[in-house]
């Protein structure tokens, strides 16, 4: 314990709402303001329940810094209009994400079972060409997610970082950037190389720990310090890359969401201390 | 359906004897020799019951060829002693294929949670030396197995074919090998030209399929056609290596296991030519 600062932990420590999954915005803003927490990364449908520009006015009385507004993306799909309707549902993501004055627009690019491999990854291409320009005009910066390689046939067609990376070379890196998930990325056997690579893209770091065995393929995550991945060690590699913004704690646990709020939003502090 | 002859999958289908779990050994041979499969890829625990040279003479009175054995590896452990018994136990393993004259014994590296991931990288790099030159004067050939990133944390801190190139790069493709799996490679986004880089080293191609949603991170492997791989796209990579030898069915899944195998075998042959 006590690698950290108090006022350290406050200026990086990031709450993904997530995390505390029962909360609503604002329930989850205010137990930021209670516990000190000064950032926080939103979810898309916590926003629609309160409504954009309600949430934008809740956000700017609180203080509090977005760090994040998940998610854009989900690119694939097997129609014309049905990825149609994905562009423009990211469009409104976007619009979402400038309210709030968010640092960066999460993208999960998604996956569709019926859809090849190569074909959905193709989408993906073609999908960031069409979001990319509006996201600039709009002031928001998007993010690449890299999801961990056991989503690729439901979840995310993005699996490494290179492969992010390869993505959004042809874009300036404060319109694409790259999030790291230590969840996602902690397997990889090239890992220091390759965030090394990511400099300037790094729009956003989010630390978990991975259960062994594990629990569940969407639901066992675990808090820092409960599981195998050395978080220290990647938080270097990301610190080196100049990376000084928020760092997100998000975990999907269903024990977690079965607790009182306020011992998760301890938990999470705690963890965050002795294990980031 | 008969995109293979009756005698081509005759000559490539091999049965991994974990398809059949049930079985006993001289009852997974009995079943191929009923079902005119003539490969068959056998683990170790159903050797033992039988006795290493008891079930060697049992596999030449069949005239099968035994595809593998599974399995070596299981390099990192905490401490030095556990490490070397680790190594006495792949030595023993190397007497076995030798005795069954399997074309490769198969190695899953091993993963330990109190081991960091660097460390057991290392583990593994020291393991092959040791093992690699007892393998050669045995004439059997080691055969490393990517795994899929999601058992990093405790099956195999080997899960890209990349990195099993660089692992096998120190070593003669005659005395170390790579097993491509379906399953555990698919998602790459750079596959074909790691598979193509495999050349030579190419030592055996298990197949079976991805669910989505992934039922069980273990038990969760489908039968060819059930899943979201694209497996005659992967199979005309490998093809392009050269590799011509047996192509196993290795599937982990509960509800096969609970099937009488007489359908399991049908099931098994029937999605062979049809999916692979």
């Amino acid at each position: 314990m006590g690698k950290w600062s108090s006022m350290a932990i406050k200026n990086r420590l990031s709450l993904n709402q997530m995390t505390v999954a029962n909360l609503t915005l604002p329930q989850a803003v205010d137990s930021c303001a209670r516990h000190g927490v000064l950032n926080i990364g939103l979810w898309r449908h916590r926003i629609e329940e309160v409504g954009t520009f309600a949430a934008a006015q809740l956000i700017k009385d609180s203080g509090i810094n977005v760090s994040s507004v998940c998610r854009g993306g989900m690119f694939p799909d097997p129609s014309a209009n049905g990825r149609e309707a994905r562009i423009n549902d990211n469009f409104r993501a976007i619009d979402q994400a400038a309210a709030l004055e968010a640092d960066s627009l999460v993208l999960v690019v998604g996956a569709d079972p019926s859809v090849p491999l190569p074909d959905a990854r193709q989408m993906v291409v073609d999908g960031l060409a069409r979001i990319v320009p509006y996201a600039q005009t709009a002031g928001v910066r998007l993010a690449l997610e890299p999801l961990h390689p056991m989503y690729a046939g439901d979840r995310s067609v993005l699996n490494t970082i290179d492969h992010a990376l390869a993505l959004a070379t042809p874009y300036d890196p404060t319109a694409l950037g790259i999030i790291l998930d230590t969840f996602h990325i902690w397997w990889d056997p090239a890992l220091e190389a390759a965030i090394a690579r990511c400099t300037t893209r790094v729009a956003g770091f989010h630390v978990c720990d991975w259960l062994v065995p594990l629990p569940d393929v969407l639901m066992g995550r675990g808090l820092m310090g409960e599981g195998v991945i050395e978080i220290p060690r990647i938080r270097q590699m990301v610190d080196d890359t100049g990376y000084e913004g928020p760092i997100e704690v998000e975990i999907f646990n269903q024990s977690l969401w079965n607790m009182p709020s306020d011992e998760v939003m301890q938990k999470v502090i705690a963890s965050f201390a002795a294990y980031v």
